[in-house]
């Protein structure tokens, strides 16, 4: 099996800082979004939104979306557990991240999209609607800084998928000028750990 | 337990009808988001960034996000099988269920957040971004309309969380003139057979 990746971008680092985590080797073959390489009618075949990452297996079966490779993965080798083990466990990491999802990451990448044009050519950017996403994400970093005061990690006491979603939200938010401040220590606290994991180079 | 719930809005329907699909019973207290009873410091205790639907167990433990809730229960009771079984199930569900909630369900919103400034007392419409996004949701029932061509439900062959997902989005996107059109026939008879679910009225 494989994974069609770009390793520069936020959304496919997710699935590679899973694996990492959980030990499983991969071959990933490199697409050049720039370039539009994941959106050929090839691409488009594997995943009907043109998007990376992609998880080809051997009999060419191919799954999409970053949190579906990783649910996979985790119901083939359930340790170390990411998402959860007891249903309470696994609703409250599905809770924290979709909510990093949706206030960080999507919000830091619709500010990119749209303040940059980097996408130009594939879609119609609003520029004042990148400066409110900006806005958007900024103000999210208040409610983790709070959540961390008193939880080692996003969704409790275990490093799970929604503190790798957080992660690679806030390393690619430095395109976009949005920081971690001084005055939140825990948020400080938290990345530096997180940071330090070797998954993180992944 | 009880759920926080607004009969009107889309997001909670998707767990009513999860629920309605698994039967099982629940009670819901009803929360006014015009009046923005749901972001009441009390509400923001029990979910953070203060939107319906919230799960509260008997404990007081609270669960937001309605994909988070529907695994919790998932878990709990995983018959009849809404996010699938196999590994591979449940990776093409995830996958199939984000695509449609990102560019459908999320679409329809945002078109609707930002072209109407129903919520503008607690977020910034761009109504230039509305536009551009209710385009994208249009585009996205052309994908539904081919993936339906060889599949009986939007995930494959059984009905799913995904499906869940497409139809409450379909039915919100009235208030913002989306209908899925005369030629998308597999779309037609989709969404005709979902509607039709004793679990569509819940």
């Amino acid at each position: 099996m494989k994974i069609y990746d770009t390793h520069t971008a936020p959304t496919p680092r997710r699935v590679r800082i899973f694996l990492a985590e959980k030990g499983i080797e991969m071959d990933y073959v490199q697409v050049d979004l720039q370039k539009g390489e994941n959106m050929t009618p090839e691409m488009r075949q594997k995943n009907p939104i043109g998007k990376v990452p992609v998880l080809e297996l051997d009999d060419g079966t191919c799954i999409g979306e970053s949190v579906a490779i990783c649910r996979y993965f985790e119901a083939l080798q359930p340790a170390p557990a990411l998402m959860g083990t007891t249903p309470l466990e696994q609703a409250q990491i599905e809770m924290w991240q979709r909510q990093v999802e949706f206030a960080l990451f999507m919000q830091v990448g619709m500010c990119f999209q749209h303040s940059t044009g980097y996408f130009k050519d594939r879609m119609t950017p609003v520029p004042e609607y990148g400066k409110v996403a900006g806005i958007s994400a900024s103000k999210y970093l208040n409610v983790l800084e709070k959540r961390l005061q008193s939880n080692e990690f996003i969704a409790g006491d275990n490093f799970s998928i929604a503190d790798i979603t957080a992660m690679c939200a806030i390393d690619f938010a430095r395109v976009v000028q949005i920081k971690v401040n001084d005055e939140q220590v825990n948020l400080q606290r938290w990345y530096k750990a997180v940071s330090a994991r070797p998954s993180a180079s992944a």
